[in-house]
């Protein structure tokens, strides 16, 4: 991102002026377009208020924009665009298309966390750089040579990274797959479009857990999907509110995630599996098993996927590097039967031709290396670590005020809030002073819950994480005064 | 792919049904599902049918499968399917879906290609092994320390690769750009996927040249949107031609890829370019510009794109690596204004959660160093060198049975066929021949046409391919024979 150049004898106003121009006339902004307003601006270039009022004045000047109180700073139409020509109505063909935009809240928190990188993060659904295997994927990429031929890939991905995958699948997961049975993606968010986009059709009834990271896809409803809730209780979804489902709607798939599930953390009870595999094999009903954590287990005993007991061939496995490595080597994997797995490799050439195979070939490496079960231990114990700081964090800022169940893996408290508060004015308290999280109701949860990510802020940042967290709940509920006031 | 051991004392067959017990009882394929045929399973494995046949006895005389005369052979339903439990209706779920599948034509050649690498390849679009950079980007590879996190990226892409691209658009393709008007994508094919998905809805007109690579693409269709031609001559498309279509359907987006076009080879004329700019801004209407060959010009001397010429802001311009340096890094880009970058981005989000940071650093460096200008030195002298040995042997084999404008870019050459054939008849003899291309039908044009990529095949096997090709095209021109016996 550009910035002002404060060594400059150019003053900044000017050289923001200059820059914007720049950008006007490359087409970024066309004319007639809305530009940042000026208090945006001033955040992203790190300047004062006044220093941009000074630039757009400039431009004004020149022409080159238009203010109108109220409505912003527009690009001038008279000065870039001679009529009768014009360029398209491009912010019409923006807000076009069958394809939804994000949730708002997930954008609030991005747009956040690209204006402000010092935030504490407890959003992002994502690892540390120090619980990644930084050190041995880049000495494995400089001790292997690779490739001879960089063309595009197999559809169903490179060969060498499935053979890799049908070992990795036995060993760790208790899965029998074959090579021709896998399907590589660039991660569970790909794997759960190609199900949507290819074996469902607009109108089909579907079943998701609630909470669920599900409802913070916009792709379920872009796919016209009608999504239908499973409860989550302290043991996982109850397979008799399966059957149920399916009588009233004629449900057509049902979406789980069995094992530390996202947001809440919960390991779907036993006996539940066996009932809801039986249930399914019934019904004749799919089952999409989204399984990224499982390897997280804090004591080294991961609970095995639903497709292990899978003897019907109900379930569509879904797994990824991305929460046990790093998310971004963007590499994922279904286990699949051969129909599905030619269906969605086909439909993904369509969309992208496929992925790059570097990425492919690292992982395969990784995957066989020596240094995969090392980094494994190593990352459960310091996720371990970082869960007891979260929760020593909210004990002592927010006594009787939240209330959790401990997760024994993953990446995520689930906290329910006492207080009654709106999610959103919540939110925006807690950037304000410098914290991001993800407010319940993004995953279909009612107002009043919270999902801290602790896998992702360091670990020396995680109590003042929650300290600022504390300050913006309490400011909300009026505690704030109370307690500033008896210290 | 699974190849039964030649050297083991186990028969064949039974390692073949073996194999397949194996693969059955994965789930891989359910109960009730087909298995391939003998004759696709010979081909596969590299037996001979009568060796599958006997598999397949096997498999029959132990409960697992079931043939019936003319319907092939089905797993069991009885063995693994313990009534009343079933597996989904897997096979129905694969036909569903709004995503269209792959044209037959493309997945006829793709099944080909798989089944026999042997085959002499002018369908794949991609250079061979020998064009691409390898050695410079292995080199890259080992010599820079890669990221030091390696989580999710920013969603318009990674921001140092975006910033060489700001200095290589202005170098090679006149080009002014700011980082932030860039999204690094996988390619053209996702560039245009986001286009299709974001920007328009079902129903919507669009034009797309003729014959035209979108033709090929099942995702205009999978969107909804209602392809209108514009006929390609020697000199392009024609500017008349979508006012015309603009005033009798309204469209709404131009799709063109004026420069070495694919599959014609055209470059759109000087004059007609200032026209299509002019009718773009009179009417409002945007223009995608897909731009992957210009650079390889053979005289060194690439054709600016519209873009550079676009004052108005009409065009959303789309680049990649793909075809000057490799398909397999899966690097491409858009330049568009910036309510369209933050729009694709936010919906890429949705459906991959963005590229892998790995290959677009190699990109980055690559776009950067020293070796990429000889590369594309090097690279256009030999797909000039290739062109020359198609047309030679196009000469030699079949004087005077097909006609071709030679092109002076790119990496296709498009003939007209003089006799007339079946396409599909064509491509069957081609493949049974051992060489295999795509029929101009796969671009909307009428019977008789052939692409030929030059750029994909090793030099020393083009004469070869053609000269198999010619005997497929006479075998059904009933030449053959007249040839044959004046020898």
């Amino acid at each position: 991102m550009w910035k002002p150049d404060r060594q400059s004898k150019q003053p900044l106003y000017e050289q923001i002026a200059d820059h914007l121009e720049r950008r006007i006339s490359y087409g970024e902004f066309p004319p007639g377009s809305l530009l940042p307003s000026e208090r945006k601006l001033a955040e992203q270039l790190g300047v004062n208020r006044s220093t941009v009022i000074l630039a757009f004045a400039e431009l004004r000047s020149m022409g080159i924009v238009e203010s109108r109180t109220g409505s912003g700073t527009r690009v001038s139409m008279t000065k870039w665009g001679a009529t009768p020509k014009h360029t398209p109505n491009w912010s019409r063909y923006a807000e076009g298309g069958s394809f939804l935009p994000n949730v708002p809240f997930m954008r609030k928190i991005r747009e956040a966390l690209a204006q402000n990188p010092g935030l504490v993060d407890f959003a992002s659904g994502e690892l540390s750089a120090d619980l990644a295997p930084i050190e041995e994927i880049t000495a494995l990429m400089s001790r292997h040579r690779y490739t001879s031929y960089l063309g595009y890939d197999n559809p169903q991905g490179y060969s060498p990274l499935r053979q890799a995958l049908v070992a990795y699948l036995q060993q760790y997961r208790g899965i029998q797959a074959t090579e021709s049975s896998i399907l590589i993606t660039s991660g569970s968010q790909q794997s759960l479009y190609l199900v949507t986009q290819c074996l469902l059709s607009p109108g089909d009834a579907v079943a998701i857990e609630d909470p669920s990271y599900c409802y913070s896809l916009p792709m379920f409803q872009s796919a016209g999907l009608r999504l239908f809730r499973l409860p989550v209780d302290r043991h996982g979804a109850r397979p008799e509110d399966i059957r149920s489902l399916y009588k009233k709607h004629r449900i057509k798939m049902v979406f789980m995630n069995p094992n530390f599930q996202n947001p809440t953390g919960t390991v779907l009870d036993m006996e539940r599996r066996r009932q809801l595999l039986d249930v399914a094999s019934e019904l004749g009903l799919p089952i999409v098993e989204d399984d990224p954590f499982s390897l997280t287990a804090y004591d080294g005993a991961p609970p095995s996927p639903l497709k292990a007991m899978d003897a019907v061939g109900s379930v569509l496995y879904i797994g990824s590097l991305s929460k046990i490595a790093a998310s971004g080597l963007r590499i994922g994997w279904m286990v699949a039967p051969h129909s599905i797995v030619e269906r969605l490799a086909d439909a993904r050439q369509q969309m992208d031709f496929g992925l790059s195979v570097i990425p492919q070939q690292v992982a395969a490496q990784f995957l066989k290396s020596p240094d995969f079960q090392p980094h494994l231990d190593r990352l459960r114990m310091q996720l371990q670590f970082k869960r007891d700081l979260v929760i020593e964090a909210l004990r002592k800022e927010l006594p009787g005020l939240v209330r959790f169940t401990i997760p024994q893996g993953g990446l995520h408290l689930w906290c329910k809030l006492e207080p009654e508060v709106h999610d959103g004015k919540l939110l925006e308290g807690a950037i304000r002073r410098g914290v991001v999280f993800v407010p319940g109701s993004v995953y279909g949860s009612d107002s009043g819950f919270v999902r801290f990510t602790f896998a992702r802020a360091p670990a020396d940042r995680i109590g003042e994480g929650i300290a600022k967290f504390a300050e913006a709940l309490r400011e909300l509920t009026g505690e704030s005064s109370v307690r500033n006031s008896t210290e």
